[in-house]
Parts: C-alpha cells; sequence; structure tokens
C-alpha cells in the first residue's frame, strides 16, 4: 500500500507521489505572532507535525516551510493585529513579534512538534512580495489604486478552484474598506499606509505593505520552488487566504502552486466555537496549567498531543475537560506499558536473542495494521487503536508470569520508538515519568527507596516499609508489588 | 556614585546618561549564524547581557536589540559564511540560518542570557540596507561599479574616528577582490551577486546583497533611531565593522549614530587564540559536556558564566580547564551557601522578624561595595569579590551555632537574589543542586532518604544509616551532618 491523502483541490483521495522522488517539499500556514499559541494552533501544527513525521519514515527527505505571520494580517475591521497587539502590551511591533514568536516555538517544543526547517517571516520578505506585485500588474492581473495594488478576481476564472467559491457569488464579499477596488472581490497584494501605521516599506507605489496572503505566495516559491509538493493549514482559512496564494501565483508565475492541499478541520471547546469573546478561548499554558474556567486540572503536553491524534485531523476536535481528562488516562496507560517494556529490557538485557515468533506475528499484524491507517490520509486514530491493541497484546505477555526473552522486548521497545516515538511523537527517547527505565537521578532515587523498603519487609520491618510506601505516595510515587519485583509510576 | 562606562569612542570613563532619562536603547553585534556557538560568543553575549540587567536593576528600561547575520558576512577569501556552512552541511543557504540561529539560543538560554527584546536578521532588512546605499549615493559618499556600492572613504574625513585608525594608512589594508573599487580603503554597502549565488535580491544596482556592515547601521537605526545610547560588540570588530558601521549612517543621515561604544576583549584557549586550525576551538556544547581534548570534564553552563564574570569584560579571558575547575568549585561554594540560606530562611519562616542590626551593617557595606564595583564599567570581578565576601559573612553567620532570624535570613536571601540573580545572572531562583530548597521531587526524595537515615541512626541500625549515604554518595550526592541537622549537596 502507498499513502493516500485527500487533496483539498480534488476533493478526492489520491495516491501521494512527490514531484521529486524521494524529496518533498511542503508548506504551512503558520501563526500570526500577535497573541498567545491557542488549542487551535496546537491541532494545526501537531497535525502537520505528524505528516511531517510520517513523511521522513516513509523515507522522504522533507523540507518544510512554516511562515510567521508578522505584518498585514489585518482584522475585520481593517485593523493590523500586530500593531494591535503592540497597543495592547505597550510594546514596538518587533518587539510584540519577537515575544509571541518565542512564546509560539516554546509551546510547540513542550508539545513535541518538530520544528519546521524553516520558519520565514513576512515582514523579511518584502522585497519578494513587492516583486510579486510588481509581476501582476506586468502579466495585467492586478492594478494600483492609491498605493494599493489589488488582485483582479475577474480576469482570473480560476479564481475559485481551490475553495469551489464560484466568482459570481463571491461579489459581495469583499471587505467594506475597499472604496477604492475596482470590484469588491478583488483582494490586495500590497496596501498604502498612512503616515501613522508603524510596519511600512517603500515601494514601487509608495509606502506600505504587503497584503495578508502575498507572503505565503512569495515564501513558498522562495524556500521550495514552483510547483511545490504540499501545502498544508487549516482549512478554515481555504477562502480568501488559501484561493488567493493560488490565484496570485499562478497568474504571476504561469506555473502551477501546490499538488496537494492538505487542510485539517478545526478545535471547539465545549460544543462551541472557540472565541475571546465568548469566554472559551483556551491558551496551551492554560490547557497545561489548568488554569481556566472551564478545566479542572493541567494535562501534560503529550497528553493533549495524544489527545489530538485521537480524532482524525479533517474531523472537528472537540475539547472538553472530560476528553482531556479521559485521554490523559489512555495515554499513560500506553506511556507506562511502553516504560515497563524498556524496564524488562534494561533488566533482562541480551536483547540479540530470537524474538518469540508467536508474538512477532500478533506485532507485525499490529504494525502492519498502525502503518495501512497512516497511509490512509494519516487517520491517527485508527493507527492509534492498532497501537492499543499491540499493548493488549504486550501487557498480556508481560503479565502471563512466563518469562520473555530479550529479543523479544526489544523488538517490542523498537516497535513503540518507531510508531509511537518516530511517527506519533508520544513516546519519548526517555521516559522519565511512569515506570521508567531513564537514567536520571530522580529514577535512581527512587530504585533506591524501593530497596529499601525491599530490605526492611525482608527484615519485617513493617513500620518502615509502610513509611517508605506511604510517603512516596505523598509525592505522586506509586509503588506496585508484582511477582518480578516491585515497579513505580509517577501519579 | 553613577554609572560609569568606559566608552570607545572618546576612549576614556564616562558618566553614563541615556539620552532619554529611564529610557536605554542598546544594539549589540550578534552572531552570524553558520556555526556552532562557541565559547567567545559566550563572553560577548553574558557581557552585555550583565550590562542590560545592570542597567534594568539601575531602572532604566532598556530595549535590546541584537542582530542575526544570515547573508552577506564574507570570509577574507571572499566567501560567504552562510553560503559555505550550507555547502558543508549540504542545506539550502536559509536551513543553515535557522539551524544555527535555534542553536545560539538555545546555548544562550543555558547562560542564563535573557534574550534581547529585537533579534532582527540581516536577510530580513534589505529594503532598509537599499535604503542606506541609495541614501549614500544620493550624498555623493559612495558609487557604483559593476552592481556593487562602495562607501568613499576619503570623502569622509571623520572615517577612523572610532578605531583611531588614520585613513592614510589604511591605504593597504583592503580587500583583495577590489578590481572595481576606486580606492582600496573603501568599503561595499552592496554587491553584485554572480548568478550563482544562491542568496540574492532585486536593486538598483542590479541583483545582489547587502555588505556586511550595512546591516547594523540599517536595524540599529530602524529599531533604536538616531542618536542611540549604547553600542556593544566585541573588540576585535571594531575596524573595519564598526567604524564603517559609524561612517555610513553619519554619512547618509547627517546624525549622530551611537552615543556611547562599549567593546568587550577577547578569549584565548590556553594562552592562544581561538582558532578551527589551531586545534584549540571549543564550543559551548563541548564545554558543557567535556568532548574536548582540552577539557577533562563538562563544567555547568551557570559555572561557564561565573568563570567568564571573574575577569572584567575589557580584559582578555583565557579558558584553561584548571581555570574552568577552579571557577566552578567557587561557583559552587557561592551557590551552596545561597541555597542554605533558602533552606534555612525556608524552616525559620518568620520572614517579617527585624534583621540583625550588626549583620544588616556588614550586608549593607558588601552590598555597596558590589554595586560601586558594578558602578566603575561593570567591574564584575570586584563584584564577586564582595559576593564572596558576603558569603564569608553569612557562612560565619550560619555555622555560628547561634539561632539566626528569619528576617535576617531574609534580608540576605534578597541579596543574593538581586546582586547574584538579577544583575548577575548567577543564582538561579530556583536552586535544585546544591543544599538546596527547590519544590522538585528529587529534592524531596533525597529529603526522604535523609529522614530515613536518621530514623536509622537514632535506632542504632548503622547499617541502614551507611548504606543510604553510599548509596546516594555514588549518586553524586553528598550528604553534611551540621549542628542543625543534615544538608547535602550534588557533587
Amino acid at each position: 500500500m502507498t499513502l493516500q491523502v485527500f487533496n483539498y483541490l480534488s476533493r478526492t483521495v489520491e495516491e501521494f507521489q512527490p514531484l521529486h522522488p524521494s524529496f518533498v517539499g511542503m508548506y504551512v500556514c503558520g501563526p500570526t505572532v500577535y497573541g498567545d499559541t491557542h488549542i487551535g494552533h496546537a491541532k494545526v501544527y501537531i497535525t502537520f507535525d505528524v505528516v511531517h513525521r510520517y513523511l521522513e519514515y516513509l523515507g522522504y527527505k522533507v523540507r518544510y516551510v512554516q511562515n510567521l505571520t508578522d505584518v498585514g494580517h489585518l482584522l475585520d475591521s481593517g485593523e493590523d493585529r500586530i500593531l494591535k497587539g503592540a497597543r495592547r502590551d505597550r510594546l514596538e511591533p518587533m518587539e510584540v513579534v519577537e515575544f509571541y514568536a518565542r512564546n509560539y516555538f516554546r509551546d510547540m517544543d513542550l508539545l513535541n512538534v518538530i520544528r519546521p526547517d524553516i520558519s520565514p517571516r513576512a515582514s523579511g520578505h518584502v522585497p519578494e512580495q513587492i516583486e510579486l506585485a510588481e509581476r501582476l500588474l506586468a502579466q495585467g492581473h492586478a492594478y494600483e489604486s492609491n498605493g494599493n495594488v489589488y488582485f483582479s478576481v475577474a480576469g482570473w476564472p480560476a479564481y475559485g478552484k481551490l475553495s469551489r467559491r464560484k466568482i459570481d457569488e463571491l461579489a459581495e464579499s469583499g471587505r467594506l474598506e475597499a472604496a477604492d477596488k475596482r470590484d469588491p472581490r478583488d483582494f490586495a497584494v500590497w496596501r498604502a499606509a498612512t503616515p501613522e501605521h508603524l510596519m511600512q516599506w517603500h515601494s514601487p507605489w509608495g509606502r506600505g505593505f504587503p497584503g495578508w496572503h502575498a507572503e505565503c505566495t512569495a515564501m513558498a516559491r522562495k524556500y521550495l520552488g514552483l510547483p511545490f509538493d504540499i501545502h498544508g493549514g487549516g482549512l478554515e482559512n481555504i477562502f480568501p487566504h488559501n484561493e488567493s496564494e493560488v490565484a496570485q501565483c499562478e497568474a504571476a508565475y504561469g506555473e502551477e502552486f501546490a499538488r496537494y492541499w492538505l487542510l485539517n478541520n478545526m478545535v471547539t471547546i465545549d460544543g462551541s466555537k472557540m472565541g475571546r469573546s465568548l469566554g472559551n478561548f483556551l491558551n496551551i499554558q492554560q490547557a497545561l496549567s489548568g488554569d481556566h474556567p472551564r478545566l479542572s486540572q493541567g494535562y501534560p503536553p503529550l497528553a493533549i498531543r495524544f489527545f489530538i491524534l485521537t480524532s482524525h485531523y479533517r474531523q472537528n476536535t472537540d475539547f472538553t475537560d472530560d476528553a482531556l481528562k479521559s485521554a490523559t488516562r489512555g495515554y499513560e496507560r500506553l506511556l507506562s506499558t511502553a516504560g515497563l517494556v524498556r524496564q524488562k529490557l534494561s533488566a533482562a538485557g541480551q536483547s540479540d536473542q530470537a524474538a518469540d515468533p508467536e508474538f512477532l506475528t500478533t506485532l507485525e499484524q499490529r504494525q502492519a495494521e498502525f502503518l495501512a491507517a497512516m497511509d490512509n490520509d494519516f487517520n491517527t486514530p485508527q493507527a492509534l487503536a492498532a497501537l492499543f491493541d499491540l499493548t493488549k497484546a504486550v501487557n498480556t505477555l508481560v503479565n502471563s508470569g512466563q518469562p520473555v526473552s530479550g529479543g523479544t522486548l526489544k523488538v517490542i521497545d523498537d516497535t513503540y520508538r518507531a510508531l509511537g516515538g518516530d511517527i506519533l511523537g508520544l513516546i519519548p527517547a526517555e521516559i522519565t515519568t511512569g515506570s521508567g527505565s531513564a537514567p536520571g537521578l530522580e529514577d535512581e532515587l527512587i530504585r533506591l527507596l524501593i530497596d529499601l523498603r525491599t530490605t526492611a519487609r525482608k527484615n519485617k520491618d513493617y513500620a518502615t516499609s509502610d513509611a517508605i510506601r506511604h510517603r512516596l505516595a505523598e509525592l505522586g510515587v506509586i509503588l506496585e508489588d508484582r511477582p518480578e519485583g516491585t515497579a513505580w509510576k509517577i501519579s
């Protein structure tokens, strides 16, 4: 089986074949860095992180470009988002950009999102965006009006090909401020700046700044060439943003823009669209700390990641406290078993022993199911189901009371590392919570305490052994006596 | 006393007075992001981090701008550093930039360097640099030649005012490739690019890229205005880089550039200049891990920071394994006492008690010495000496056997936090190693083991108490029995 993806351009599932065998160019619309990273960002960037990871797993060399929008993204009111953030935080616009860009990467690092290879900024690519506007003017697909450059939608019949909107029906959708547009459907490639507008540059049309859509066209082309393989982003931006990216590029350069459009569905909170005015806006830091009226507790970052992967990226994800709680329990089960396997493997050694052929068959079946699910348009809920089936079999095996060979443990550990770690980003290279085998001091101290307790029990000093168990429990370290010895996990 | 700084512009110590009371604009030349962060970077950015921190301590609101050079910085061979890195690492130039920029910030974070408020990139400010070249051409201070724009040194008599080089003596110092310069002393503001040059932009003079010096002039002006207060950097760049920044700016805009020039001296390794070809090149990651032929061990990041602050920034810093070892011991003494004070304060409570007046006098004297040293051109070795004198007094106090009031402990802790923490960045807000009061699980586990050992000793179960001490020592946790109880530190 080969990778199949749902391509929004054709609205069908297609076999994925990159333009250049073994290389993939991928562009994903990044955040507008004027406020805290929220749970909607978590969904889109975890989605494309898994796409990125799976393509690498399949052997492709991926160049992943994800922009930072730091200029030109206007609110419906016509207000510039960055400048709004600057006023709110009493900072220079570029300080706002730095501040929120750092927070963004901090939060994505916590969610185990591998950083893109290139994170270009709109403000850093003004010449490229001016060149785009100049090309459009030269080709007759744009016109200048009072220092603005507008793309002429009527002159580009392919407009609407991605979003499937009919040009004729768009007549009333233009922005209100468009007094100098020839047609309300037209959109700005370049905007004239008033003198007090803080972020502005010299251009052939006077001082101004790029239109929001221009950056993605210009930067994707610059770093990936035309056409490139995958364009990703949130489905809510298919119109006007993505549609306009395509139109601008293809009208300016006469070349196809992106070949596969992969778009993820939205996030809701308790069933409602998330919105600052609705009181249900959920930052990633709030989800981690639990400091939010809708949450009863904070959630570990990888449990949040796990929760997002329990629904397909093209489905809506509804964040509720209960769903997060339940996902956290599921995630901890997975991690606990993966950690136990490592612990036993480390104790058993002899990973070059032959693996149990019967278990190997089970494991290969579950792995094949996992990969088939991923090949099916990155169906992570199905892939997770296969991983949980595997986990059930692993638990049965290790709790059977029979010895498990180092070779079998090694194959299980390798499988967890590849599927749960490399592809889904859920199982860390070192499991420090759970019944861990990590080499950290914390683990060693717990092991020392377990040894002291074992000695105390042998000496029938139950006061000491109970005290150790009790005080460890107070610290959140739960001991579990098993036939093969005492395991522990952090509650 | 007020802050006095050595201003390289006047070559004298001057009282520091910012242009706008209570605000300071500071620009520091950042790294060229084409290779690993090295120990020379540690010196310059720790130096200006302490300048930044001390100015904030004095009540100034600092805007700290530090660029990332990602284009146009040529080697003496005329080769572009970024493109050289790209060939070496088989990456696109912008991937090289992203990769090393992230490593740079990772390493600086480890060294507890507060991030600049704005980290602008040269490649992100091409229009601003083109504007600079256009201004210079318009003012008759530059000329175009084969698509290059050169600054005309002969026409700017102030050239040399910062570096104190005499223009007439510079005749032979120009680059070799300068066949199209009118005068070998002239330097490029803009360079023509050959078609195969990977980073290039459209300009009024054809496709090209900015000269190395242009970015700092353009970006300092953009984010700090003219003139601004402090320009920092490494003394090795005073000529031609800093000199050319000043000349370009003042010739183009007719306004003063920077008012105070603060430049740090260099780093040597075992007495020799550091160089890749000399086999003594020391990355920060190598210093941390000890994975380097000249090092016997790895060093904690804050011990490296401490070591750098034990010499004045205008002095040379010689890195040797022995000096780092000795600095690490000194740093651990400081941290151990600061941690002990916190531990006792946390145990004593009652921080609202009156402080011991006699000790308060000692403490105020040491603090005054510390601040006087900092006011004396950021004399960190003298400031550290005052902090160690304080530490000696603190150790005498807490080891006297007499009870120390919560109020006294609180004042000592506050002083450590302000001088050692806020200003020098050496004492973390939470001390997790050393005899710590940090709330981490590790500390709690150690505390539990100490309690078990104490109980065992009371019960004359010396086998258990010795086993605990011994096994903790194996893990690097050293117990110290003191009259007031058992303290611990991590070796």
